[in-house]
This record gives C-alpha cells, sequence and structure tokens, in this order.
C-alpha cells in the first residue's frame, strides 16, 4: 500500500482531491541540475484541467510552491518538495457518492480497504488530480534526461474510432517528439485533432465518456539499461504507468500483435551502418531480454473512458445495502486520454531516468 | 540490474542455462505451511521441455533440490532455497553465437552491458529455463493462496491464428481453473488443442516459430488488496509477468479493447446479491484504483514467437563489425506460449501471493 | 543516497535549514486512527529550540501544517503529509563556512558529494533542525503504537561526566516512560537535572559543547517481531537511530560491557511466573537471534558534542586550498543529547510501527 | 522477516545448521571481475570451525560450490549462487532443546515466531554457521574493493579483560589490514594472542564462554559516499553487522566516549597537506553527516559471551510450561570474537561495495 516509487530517483505522491494541497517528494535528484520552471509549468499546463470542452471544468491554477530541494533554480541533492495548493474545490458535489460508489471507480474497493475512513470527495488520493505532481517530477525528469540526449514523447494514438498515424518504430526524431510535448491536444497527424474532439464532443454530449490508447516512445537511451529478470525495462515503466489512473493495458512494440505473427516476419535482425550494429526493425519496442537495445523505446497504453459519466448507473448503497441508483455530479472528462499523454510521457521519464541512475 | 522481486515474499532467481544449476531463494514463507511435493513436481512438468513436438527437444529431469527451509514436509520460516541441476547441456551448439547475436534475443544488450563477459550459451541468465525456478515457487505460492480460498488458472487464449473461447469475466469457477491447471496443454474448448498443435507444426515445419496470448484468472482474492497509486494489483502483476521471456504486452479486463468503447457500455456497476455487493459486469478484470473489487481478476498477455528459429537470418558479428547470416543450431521450442502457461501462472500467484502478505 | 526509510511504513523527510519549508510523508499507515494533535505538538515542544539556554536561541514555532491524509482528525489511508514552515533564517550568519568547512560538520563531505550546489546554509539537509517532522512522525506512530499497548520513551543517561540513573532492563513501567515522554529535560532521577544544566552550562560558557548518552526503551511488544537474518531489530532500529545527527554509537542491553563478560554470568535465563515464559534478566536489552523476546527492549545511544562550537578552529578554504582559521557565528545548542530525547524515541517508535505493520 | 540485504548489491542468505546445505545468492554483481578463488577460500579458512581450542570441534570442509554466475573465473554478471553442503550435523544433540529454549538464545522467540515449526537443531536459520556464506559473499566483495584501492580488514580488540592495541584512526595503511587479513587469530599486537587464548581457555575449561570486542577498518573509500538522512554509512554498516549472531553494539570513532567529550576536544580539524584536504584527527571514524570524509572508516562492535554454555542453567519446558533445568550438549565455541573477525569484515565490505555501486 504505497505512493512511492523507485528504486534510484524514488517518488513519493501524497495528497487529496480535496485536501490541503497535494504534492511530491523526489529523492536523489543529482545535485547541480539547472532547471527551467518555465518549460516545467508548460508542462504541468498540458495536464492541467479547465481548458477546453475535452477536460472537466474545474480549473485549478497548478502552480507548484518548490519547499525544497532547489536553490537558485538548481538542485541542491537533497528530497525536492513540492506542494501545490487545492483551491477550486467543491465538495458538495460529493455529498451523494459517499455511500454509493461510482461503478468502474475505486470508491468501492477503498471503502473496504479503508474501513470508510477514506476521503471519497473527489476520489480522494485515487484522484487524477494526483497525476499533477508525477507530471511535475515527470518534467524535472525530461530535463535531466535531455542532458543525456535522452527525450520523451507521446501521442494519442486512438479515441474511440478515431486514430492517429502512428510511431515509425525504428525512425522518431527528437523534433517529432519536442513537437508532440509542445501541443496540449498531442497527435502526429493534425488533421485528427478536429476528428478526435468531434469523437469526445458526440460522448460528452450525450453525458457519456470514451477510451483511448495513448503511444509513447523514448529516445537515445543507451545500450544494455534494465535486466535481469526482474527488473526488465517492460516491467519497470508498467510499474510507473499502471499508477496512472484509467490505465488497463501496456505493450511494447508490436505488443498484442505478436500473438498473430511468426518469428520470421517480426524478428528484429541486425546490420551494420555507418560502423555501428543497427537494427533492420524494431518491432520489439527498443527492448529485448528487458534491456534496452539501442532502438527507440515504444510502447503504448490502453485507457478505458471516465468512469464518471452523467448518465444514471445502477450503483448499492453501502450503508443500507440496498441497490440504488446513481446520477453523478460533479466535472469530469469526457476522455481522459487527452490530457493523460503528458501523464504517460512523466511516467515513462521517471521510470528511464530511476533506470539510469 | 536485479532477479529479485517482491516485498513481503522476495523471490530470489539464480542460475544460466548451461551452469551447474539453477535455483531460487523464496524469502518471508510463513512457517508451517504443510507443502505438497508431487503436486509441485506436476506443476514443473507442465513447463519442463522435451515431452512433444510443441517444445524443444532437450529433455531435463528437473527435479528440484530443496536446501532448507523445509523440514519433514512443512516450510521452516527460514528461505526456502531448491536448486535444479543442469544436465543436459549441449554448449557446442552455441559455439557461432557467442559474437554473432541472435535477432530479437538478449544476446545483442548483454553483450553490450556485461562487456562479453556473460555466459551466452543457451541465453545463460535470459534463457526461458531459468522460469524452471519461477514455477517451482509458484507452485509453493499456490498451495499456500489455495489455503486461502484464492485460486489461479490459465489457458492459451490465442496461438497464431487459433483462438481458444475466452474467459467469462465475472463467473469463473475453481473447477475450471483446476482443470486448466492440471492439463500440459491447457485450454478450455478442448477441441482447440488439435487446431493450435496443427497451426505449431506448421511453422516448426518451416524452422519457424509463432507467437500467442495466455489468459490468466485469480479467484477468491479478497477485496481492497494493492493501491495506492504505485502499488497497484496491475503493476505488481506486471514487475512479475514481464520478468517472463517473450512476454511483450499485458492488459487487465477488456484492455486495449477499451480503446474504441465508451463508458456507458463498459462500466461495472453494481447490484446486491445475497445480502452482498456484486458487480454486474467485470470488464476491469477484477482490478479498480489499482485494488481489488472482489471480481476475478482477470489479464492476458502477449507472448512474441520464439526468436530462435531455424530459418538463416542477417545479424552481424559484434568482434570484425560486419553483416553475417545466422544460422541458429540448437534446441528450440516453436511456441513458447505452451509452456509459458504454468509459467504465468506462478507469475500471478507470487504477485498476489506477495501483496497480500 | 536517501532521505526515505522504512518497508512498510516508510517516511519521506525533506527540507533544509533555509529552505521554504521542512517536512515529511508517511505513507502506509493504517486508515481510521484517530489522531491527538495536542499531544503531537507537546512532543515537537520537546525537541524545539530556544527554550533556554541548553539549545539554539533559534525561535521557530514549528507548527505543522497538515496537507493530506487526515480528515476530521482521522487518518484516511492515504500518505500523511506534513509541512513545518521555516520563518525563523538568518542567513547572513553562514557567509563565511560556505567555503570553510566546520569541523566534524557534514560540510565537507557534503560539498564534495554535492559538486558545491548543497545548501550549506544551517547545515541545509543535514540539519539537526530536520529533526522536527521526524518528531513529528515519531508522535503519530507513538499514537498507533499506544492503542496496541506498546510504550516508548527515552532520558538522558549522561552528559559529560553527569549521569542519570539507568533503566532497570527488566522493569520498566509505563508510568515512568510516560512521565519521562512529558518532560522537557528527560531524566529518570529528577536531581540530576540540575547538575546536567550546571555541566552544559560550562561548556556552553567557554563556547564549547559537550557530548551525551540516551537510553531508550520499548515495552509491551510481543515476542518474535523481526529477524531473520538481515531484519533484526537492532539492524532496523540502527538504520532509523544514525539518521539522527550526532549519534555515534548504539548498544543494545549491556551492550559493550558485554566485551568483558562470561556468558554464566549475563545470558538471561528463563522462568515460569504466572503460568507465563519469563525472563530472570534482561541483559539482552529485549532482543536474542534479532528477534524480540517479550522484555522491554532496551538500548542507549552514543552522541558526540555539538561540532559547531564558538572556539576558533583550524580549517581550510576548499576554493584557495589554503588553511585558514574559523571560527562559527550562528546559534547552536551546547549540548545536543537534551533535545534528541524525543528524536531517539521517535526513531525507535518509528522503526518498531514499521517491524510489526 | 527477510535474509536479503542491500540496495545495489543484493545478498540473499539461506539454510540452516542442519539442512541439506547452506549457501547464497549475490546479486547485481558487475560482470567482467576475475575471482581469486584460493584468496576467497582462505577467507573461509579464518571462519571455520575446528582448528583448534578456541572453537566448536565441529568439522566442516566448508568447500563453496560455485552454482551460476561465474564462469572460466570471472563474473558474469548474472547472480552469483553457492553453496556448503552440511555434511557433519550431529542432530542428535539437540533433542533436549527442542522444547527447552537455551538462554540468551534465538530458541525462544523463534518458537513463538514460527509456532514451533522452524528447525532448531543447531539454531537452526539463526546458526552462525550461517556467517560461512556471508564470509563468502564478503571475500568477493573484498576484491571488487581491492581492484578500487579500498581495503578492509578487522582485529580483536579485546576478549574479557586482554585488550589488543587500537588503530590508529588517522593513519592505517594496507599493510597492517593486508597483515590482519592473512591471520586466522587476528590481533596487531601479536603479543596479545596468547594472553587471550588464555582468557579463552580459562573460561572453556568451567564449561564458561566469555565476550569480546572488534575492531575494523576501511580506507580507500572516496570522500562523499552514504547520506542522505536515512543512507548514512553508520546505518548501512549497522544493519549489515548486526545480522551476525552475538554483536550487541557498534561504534564508530570514538563512539560511546564521546558522551564524556567536549567539542573542542574531539572536533577533527583540518589542514592542506600535499595540497589536499585532510584531517588532524579521525575522532569520527571516517563519517561526518553520514558520509565518508575520506579519513579510515573505523568501527568496533561488541560481540556478547556465546550463550551456549556447558554449565547448567535455568530454564522453561515450554510444552509443559514447568521451569526445568538445562544442561546444553553438542559443540560450542567459548569465544565467537576469534572467528567474527572475518565475518565482521565481510559485513563491511558487502556494506561498503552496496554503498559505491
Amino acid at each position: 500500500m504505497s505512493s512511492i516509487i523507485g528504486n534510484n530517483i524514488r517518488l513519493s505522491v501524497f495528497g487529496e482531491s480535496h485536501s490541503d494541497a497535494i504534492g511530491c517528494v523526489i529523492d536523489g535528484l543529482p545535485a547541480g541540475t539547472r532547471l527551467d520552471f518555465e518549460k516545467i509549468e508548460k508542462e504541468m499546463g498540458r495536464r492541467a484541467p479547465g481548458k477546453d470542452r475535452t477536460s472537466t471544468p474545474r480549473k485549478e491554477d497548478d502552480i507548484p510552491r518548490i519547499i525544497s530541494g532547489v536553490l537558485n533554480g538548481t538542485t541542491t541533492g537533497a528530497p525536492l518538495a513540492v506542494i501545490i495548493e487545492n483551491n477550486n474545490t467543491k465538495s458538495g458535489d460529493y455529498a451523494n457518492i459517499m455511500k454509493v460508489p461510482r461503478p468502474s471507480h475505486s470508491d468501492y474497493p477503498a471503502y473496504v480497504k479503508f474501513g470508510g475512513n477514506n476521503d471519497v470527495r473527489g476520489g480522494g488520493h485515487f484522484s487524477a488530480r494526483l497525476t499533477a505532481p508525477i507530471v511535475f517530477a515527470g518534467a524535472v525528469a525530461k530535463q535531466i534526461l535531455g542532458e543525456k540526449g535522452i527525450f520523451v514523447g507521446a501521442h494519442i494514438k486512438k479515441i474511440g474510432s478515431v486514430c492517429d498515424e502512428q510511431f515509425d518504430f525504428n525512425n522518431i526524431s527528437s523534433e517529432l517528439l519536442s513537437s508532440l510535448t509542445s501541443k496540449s491536444f498531442s497527435v502526429i497527424d493534425e488533421s485528427t485533432e478536429a476528428k478526435m474532439r468531434e469523437e469526445i464532443e458526440k460522448y460528452r454530449l450525450e453525458g457519456n465518456s470514451v477510451g483511448g490508447e495513448i503511444e509513447c516512445a523514448v529516445i537515445g537511451i543507451p545500450v544494455g539499461v534494465g535486466g535481469n529478470i526482474f527488473d526488465t525495462v517492460e516491467g519497470r515503466i508498467s510499474s510507473f504507468v499502471f499508477g496512472v489512473p484509467a490505465v488497463k493495458g501496456i505493450q511494447f512494440g508490436l505488443g498484442f500483435d505478436f500473438a498473430s505473427q511468426n518469428g520470421k516476419a517480426v524478428n528484429d535482425e541486425y546490420e551494420i551502418k555507418d560502423k555501428k550494429v543497427c537494427l533492420v526493425s524494431n518491432n520489439n519496442g527498443g527492448v529485448l531480454g528487458g534491456m534496452t537495445n539501442g532502438a527507440p523505446i515504444v510502447f503504448s497504453v490502453a485507457m478505458k473512458p471516465t468512469p464518471s459519466i452523467a448518465l444514471p448507473q445502477r450503483s448499492v448503497n453501502l450503508e443500507t445495502m440496498e441497490n440504488e441508483e446513481l446520477v453523478i455530479k460533479g466535472r469530469h472528462d469526457p476522455c481522459v486520454a487527452v490530457r493523460a499523454v503528458s501523464v504517460i510521457e512523466a511516467a515513462a521519464a521517471l521510470a528511464i531516468l530511476d533506470l539510469i541512475s
């Protein structure tokens, strides 16, 4: 039962949707890294809600307050602690979910686990709001990785029935990644954005929600990171990524498409190019035997539709133990995949930084 | 870089395909559990190679020798250590892969990572042979779970183009799981076996290999196990599962199918049945907010085709740095998914035991 | 390089002496524990500086602000985060130690470790001020332990040449411990206080400092906590205790006196009393084979004299690499042992809570 | 409840005094280190019993069998696993201690902890025999450290009333350490050996035992290793050292003598020598703020008298719950401090290797 992750760079995330504040501590950062706070706030802006109709109208300034670990803009080597105040909380909205768990949400298992003592307002500690400090930490991690020539970027691969172009696994430029990380609606083929927004709006209007898939890449990472058996790059990235609410699956390279493939067709052969060992293809998404092989790490994650929908749903009253129809009020994203792009990038950056530290 | 996993029950796996022996240490087991060694050896028999044409003809007796931690058939509370001798090693077969890495295998990243000092024979520490001690440990875990009414079972969901019936997510009986774990070729619909064998044989005859998907379920687990943010049931199972060679993806419940779904259609509503809180559906595969919700945990993993194929492949010589065609000799499974069923079960059982301990 | 500790209850401490604030996150606390904040602030008052001449005149209100993890006075099961603002910082005082390390202080190794990027003001992250959040966390731990009948208390065993009465190892009452934890100058024999204050004042007046020894006891802990080889009660308590600045040694029971003893004289024999297994003596300080044996855990720690003294000292300038006399300004305790009593209790409480959770 | 330790280099120790074998797994070792097995066996010979009257007459060949992780004498980067067979076990000797716990031994807490399922023969998993694999692992660690110019050595500082010369804290040569590690009875002043043997023999003849103190030094370690708050060099060494049976205290530098000292007298001032920062004294034993300061790490540990003595002792029968006199048969060391020297060195080497890896 932990909100701490990492072996070398350890991230401790705290807060609840309606507590005083949320925040995180990043322990083990190298001293002497100059941080670009403008860039960090831009990253946080990508995740922040309230910008348009794809997200919840709850507006938060999300200005991180650095508590310690930074002096004159440079890391000191002490744990970097940050808090983000919770200003715009409407606790009244959640009165009726206190005892009637929202379907597909953490409410019911949390109620049992914590004996009803957990803060249910806004999902409490399980709220997607807790991804704000993760994005902060990820932005710090990205800057440290960037100094080593390692870049991370992601895009919305799919929303409902609308698909973006995919990464060319074996040929991903830092320019492409940089362009993706500068967008608030990250897609490779910009013509996709309008179609995706339309798809989301369709579900929003009917009080419904829609799922999506996010594809993420890491380039510039050296060969041989990760492994042995239980320290696989895949396992470590997964541990971070499943900490992001609504993620229900992860696959590397061809992933589930491997199941219907044959070895001859999908094996990643080698060739010498410019006196270097190169891969002819990158179906394995940059990881072999749990270790990086020098090709881009490419993985995608499945995100379920936001469980909080406006339509009435069947639920139960945990006190009276009787069936009860539930109508969720409050403010919610019709599609979490849009804002989750920066969170998935953050999770990947943190996992990679932890692996190479 | 670690072959140890777990927080409360820690598993340390050691050995190389052609070292003296392989084995594991299970640290943290409760004292006083009576172990049924006949059952454990049966489990190991499901994984053991050399039984038929779906697997490598390398035969290993795979008789585990208990070094410590068991007295008169009962756990003592000291670490349970076991070794399995490596008898049937044909090291000569691997001479030509010393410097020419096999495509899609760990050879190249391992060569870089370990500076050429790793034991490449048979894949060394990255060999699928290392799953034998994992199955041993999993069999022990299953017995401890069984005493608590928790059961684990898996089946081959798919090989190439042939699919088995799927689990009915919200209705999985211990009888079904028990029947699956007693088979060496685990499928729900027994008529699938012949078709799958045919599919594998087709690829084997052409010196090729084929991928697959394995579906696994855990029933009887209490509500509220797992969580908070970074201790999700999904993340913990993933960490174990990606330690199994050839796994390239994992999804819970609907997994990647969530991406094209809407909330109304896939939310798992609640109802009272027999005065208990029940789920109307189980699209989330038994996990909400990273915690168990009382429904069966259901996940599936993608397995890539065995990378070692008999067909000639493009590779490079790491010493001369020139391109070199590679023809792999040695003995290999045309489809790893068959034998991996018991390994995935073991990984799930170990993850769950760790979570509830 | 970590400021996080614990396996089941994990404590992450952050902050620097002159950063915005200091604080901690306690991860893994059980939900539903009612916390008595008045009691917690009293504990913090025992550690807080500025009360009299035994401590530094720096005054801090040390009012903890709960960020999350508590709702209506009760733990929610989410990480409990707290910050304490740094109000009364006089950064100017430290100008001359930037490049001239204070003898016996962390300055020099920290300078090398962090390449000069660490915040040296007030000792930065290595300041004894960071024990404030440890005392907060320890006070929380004590309340949870108290509910289970486990009590912790410590006293100043020795300052310079003045000794307090020692614990009767095999007979320590909760009343005694409770009385010790309610004092700001904790001694068993109250007549010792005046003598100890005199000893400290003697050193203070000459611009010097003096060392001490603190003895701590834990009662009510069940038999069999701790172990096996590397999870010893002694090792776990030591890991926490050496996190307290100025601690240079720890011993359990007779400790170093064992070296000149014989087995017959010091073995702790057993006897049946009131139909229970009891120890005739408790020379082992409640721990055998790394496990608790039911007798009080008793340990003592050696604390060196405050390294910051007003007398001139030989040091070096790390920039010019020349010898330089150093005169330390700023405000410092002439004897850290007085205020450290509550910190040692906190460390013990946290270690024990972690072990039994 | 764990027999695994370490963050970067993880040591898993398994076995029981009378199980099939004992052994360990060292996980995370760098690949490519050439190991000198003759030297390793010499180290193990220093610990091995049966050489003379200072130790138990139980003779064990203690030949380590490498299971994996070494190829042609060089580490492969895979976990290094080793087992040592238990040949010379006389289980009959322990019949009467099954239900009558030996005073000051692990028997009673282990009985409660494991519900009577633990293997009590020879102390089971708590036997000092388990230090054999620790010495093996320590010998490997020493070789890796030696390649980096880091050397470890220890000596018997005291047995009963007989003291050896102490280390000159600020001036310890590799020659001295090398000479200590080549002795089976390690003392600095060789004239002490005869007196110590006499002291031990005196207690042996009366069926009694005697305690001791071991002093250990590590030289050549760079500045800035260890820290922050909870990753102190002192805490990490303590965690390993308290895993050695009979250790009851540890102190760094002046340790408990600090309590009666003043800052002016014991502060370690700096001076420039040969253009380098040097310490004028080393009263802190090479550690400041939890970090190394470049001076030798010096610590000493207190070892209690062997609890197993031949004299009759008061105990209880855990089945009948009545008092019962106990006479311990079997073979035991009259003073554990002699053989423990190599074990303390091993613990220090492993802790240091873990810290710098």
